[in-house]
């Protein structure tokens, strides 16, 4: 077997962000729940962005971010996503390409609009997610490519993706094709409600091996296993898959391997701004740890590095170089 | 004559910024001279957006960002600009329409795309600006309605504005309603190279009496005087115009009118991040202080507290309530 070329495949909703400020009073009015991601239609997309403030639009999508943070770690990284023949599709292109990672799907002019992920961030930088999938949910298993996800030493997938049937499909075949070339496959939950919402599909997933590395905050894990007691969810979810990493906020993050479990703080900051993809960086900073073969505690404290620079910037994305804010953690 | 309904309308290019990190040698490789703003066309557009690294979209354009400093100091603005019937001029009029700002030009499909500014922002925090105008070159003076300018107390006019011959003709049509109702008219002179280009058709406006209030930094103090000398450009200029506004950077800025002249220092910042936008809303600061009457000092010193604001982060408008920021100044 050679060498594999990337060293994380990632499969996501290619989404670009509309970030604004919002007050609770706003969030109130329309009904959101904070801190959460809910599926919209495009005449909600219309109607919300109609009464929202004025947005930055940076490209997102967990998976994307993920790749984007691998990128600044200096690892090889490929992104997988649909989006469509619009000026979206093209800023997301970009976005992805201009930091160095193999985009592997063309834009497409028949699936609608390229998706769009409007986000409130109250004061207290929570970040609540209204997302119009357009085009990301029409990805389909015939855009995997078996050669390509097999030149991949990581599969990395995240659980929004499973939302939409064609794209789930897609997820499917990649799993497929990452198994037979003896590749490890990554996972996050992504959300409490994306839980609840699969929680049986990704008990199935996890059941039938299919996965190595899987990622969860607290509450996506207390979902998943139906306790809020985290010694009990640690044990039930970590008697199934090979490693475990549980992200707890400003209370750093635990990772589970068999009987090894280490537990590590969270990085300091000087000022929370924006917590959008502190969950979709801390992966990127495991990942790469784990893609270089190192420890379990050198990842997680790669993966709270990464995580403590996004959330101090609006974006979900480094600003940046992890690579250096890794120090020689990398080598 | 009735009391104006509108505190300021601003005229100018409805460009969405796309903002990217840059290092010197990178602007050394493009022949980009740092700090400056100039026009490319869409070829170039395309190849410069294909090298830059991953950008944030914001709207932004001189007068735009000016428009939006006045709504976030709680007065009443109207924009007048052309974008054309396509997502980032969908975006671009969300973003202006969402502070309260009157959007006096509905979208176009015969302009070719919405402007953008490829902006580069270097380790410190200089922008240096790509200009594609695309559709705002469209503005014409039939968009100019005369009813709308004699409902404004102070028209305010971007000079980038002038480069294209329909804005230029727009401008003129907007000078000549604001005389007519015996509105104030204030101008930026925008950039350097935009002097260069301009400098006589900028003192013919001058001459002729059509501007009020005059905004420039040094370097375009210099540019418009042919002197590098600060009292000596100052007298030069000053005789010419009612009041003449000069931003110093760091060294804060100083206002004449006739026989008075005042200096102000800087406002303290935390850190500096991106200087674009700086000069925009120094302007709308000042503008805010003049709409509501105040004197050279207080007007300068909101000018100097809305340009604190927007350097400390990406991004040319305004992420924190400026009407809060001014204290009491504002009443």
């Amino acid at each position: 077997m050679t060498a594999p070329r990337l060293d994380v495949l990632c499969i996501g909703n290619a989404i670009v962000d509309v970030i604004a400020d919002a007050d609770d009073a706003f969030l109130a009015d329309q009904s959101l729940t904070k801190g959460s991601m809910r599926l919209i239609d495009e005449d909600e997309a219309v109607r919300l962005y109609g009464v929202m403030r004025p947005g930055r639009e940076i490209s997102g999508g967990s998976a994307g971010n993920t790749a984007a943070g691998l990128a600044s770690f200096g690892l090889k990284a490929g992104f997988i996503g649909q989006v469509a023949s619009d000026e979206l599709g093209d800023i997301y292109r970009h976005d992805v390409e201009s930091l160095g990672v193999d985009f592997l799907v063309p834009a497409r002019d028949d699936v609608g609009a390229t998706a769009r992920c409007l986000i409130l961030v109250t004061p207290d930088a929570q970040r609540t997610m209204n997302t119009f999938l357009g085009a990301a949910q029409r990805l389909e298993a015939r855009d995997i490519d078996p050669a390509r996800v097999a030149d991949a030493a990581i599969l990395y997938l995240e659980g929004y993706l499973w939302d939409p049937a064609e794209p789930r499909a897609a997820m499917q075949a990649a799993i497929a094709a990452s198994r037979d070339a003896g590749r490890k496959i990554a996972f996050t939950l992504s959300d409490t409600f994306c839980v609840d919402r699969h929680r049986d599909g990704f008990w199935a997933l996890i059941n039938m091996g299919k996965i190595d590395i899987l990622f969860a905050n607290e509450a996506e894990l207390a979902a998943m296993t139906g306790s809020d007691d985290l010694d009990t969810g640690l044990a039930a979810l970590s008697a199934k898959v090979a490693t475990l990493v549980v992200t707890r906020s400003e209370h750093g993050a635990v990772a589970v391997r068999g009987a090894e479990r280490v537990s590590i703080p969270a990085e300091p900051i000087e000022r929370l701004v924006d917590t959008t993809g502190a969950g979709d960086l801390f992966a990127a900073g495991f990942l790469a740890g784990e893609a270089r073969g190192l420890g379990l505690e050198e990842s997680l404290k790669l993966g709270a590095i990464a995580a403590a620079e996004v959330i101090q910037h609006y974006g979900a994305r480094p600003e940046k170089n992890l690579k250096a804010l890794a120090g020689g953690l990398l080598g």
